[in-house]
């Protein structure tokens, strides 16, 4: 099956200028060649010629979707990158394990080279700036109301830092992905529940009441 | 005064090619923008040129001193990005406001944003990969250190693991530089020596014996 000519099949949406389907399985693979390319060269390199070559589908099927190389990112992060997920287990170790294991999972993943670039990258390009900082909201938003429930529990020391609990726990896991070397990762990544374990279990040891 | 002409004063090297002494604020000038060609726009879009335009300089006199682009970002990492000191104060919470210092120092600094430009894209610049190495290194045999001597002096449990205790010191204080918008980094500047201290005592509380 080629991509380049864009065949019309599967219950794709129907294009509004021309009136044929699109093809569902052509934009998700446009979007993973987007955040490949995003994630290796970053901003500088990402071009409609690149996403399109990676993709192997032609311009034009690019262009009959996104009018540009903004609007095609912005679709890559909304579908590829995505923000943290309340968490409500019970129990603050393992509300803090699965933020751990979400961020890991984000930055070890597929569009893991994407999501970390973007954290850098984000203010340099105004149009995705915005979907970064919904990103951060999200975590502050988990993590805030996973340290509200543990301080009510007694499980937290009151007038414990959000800040510096994602600081620590993101970051945690950020240092682990950008440390880990490309040929390493696949292994890397078969371990990282054991990680979330002990990255919080390290850290939690410095806040729990009692 | 220009540097479009690459004005022969001061105690410059003696240029072997040309016998011309070499300035030394051309250099420091091309070696700055290099730093924040590369800090905003990333190796895809690192290029003499554009660090020429940057410095004021001709390309010229960026070629008299660098054979290539590559040379040039190994050249301005080897004098802006600086390994992490050895830090000996007899204090394991002393010592890790130190570490976290230098940290956030190089993440702030002038040349921050190249900085952690390099964590990134460090493995897809083979030119520059070992100097990342060895900024890693260095962070990994200070940590090892301090860890060793706080564990001998009662400070630190016995295993106090070193990898864990540099994702959540380094780890946090990159998350912290990273979620800092670029109009606030002067203030949220200001505050690092505060903020090295909460975070040690925060990641510290869970460490430290009895």
């Amino acid at each position: 099956m080629s991509f380049t000519n864009d065949p019309p099949h599967g219950p794709g949406e129907v294009n509004s200028v021309a009136g044929r389907p699109r093809d569902p399985e052509v934009d998700r693979r446009v979007l993973r060649a987007a955040a490949e390319v995003f994630g290796e060269d970053g901003w500088g390199r990402f071009t409609v010629d690149a996403v399109a070559r990676r993709a192997g589908v032609g311009k034009a099927s690019i262009y009959l979707r996104w009018p540009n190389k903004k609007e095609l990112l912005a679709s890559c992060l909304e579908a590829r990158v995505t923000p943290v997920a309340d968490i409500d287990t019970g129990s603050v170790r393992e509300d803090l394990v699965q933020l751990a294991g979400q961020m890991l999972t984000s930055f070890f993943g597929a569009s893991g080279r994407a999501t970390t670039r973007l954290l850098m990258e984000a203010d340099r390009i105004p149009e995705v700036a915005e979907r970064v900082k919904e990103l951060r909201q999200s975590q502050v938003l988990a993590a805030r109301a996973i340290v509200r429930r543990a301080i009510a529990r007694g499980e937290l020391k009151p007038g414990t830092s959000v800040t510096l609990l994602l600081d620590a726990i993101v970051g945690g896991c950020l240092n682990h992905a950008l440390a880990t070397p490309d040929d390493l990762r696949g292994r890397v990544g078969e371990g990282l529940t054991d990680y979330a374990v002990q990255l919080v279990d390290f850290v939690l040891g410095g806040v729990t009441a009692g």
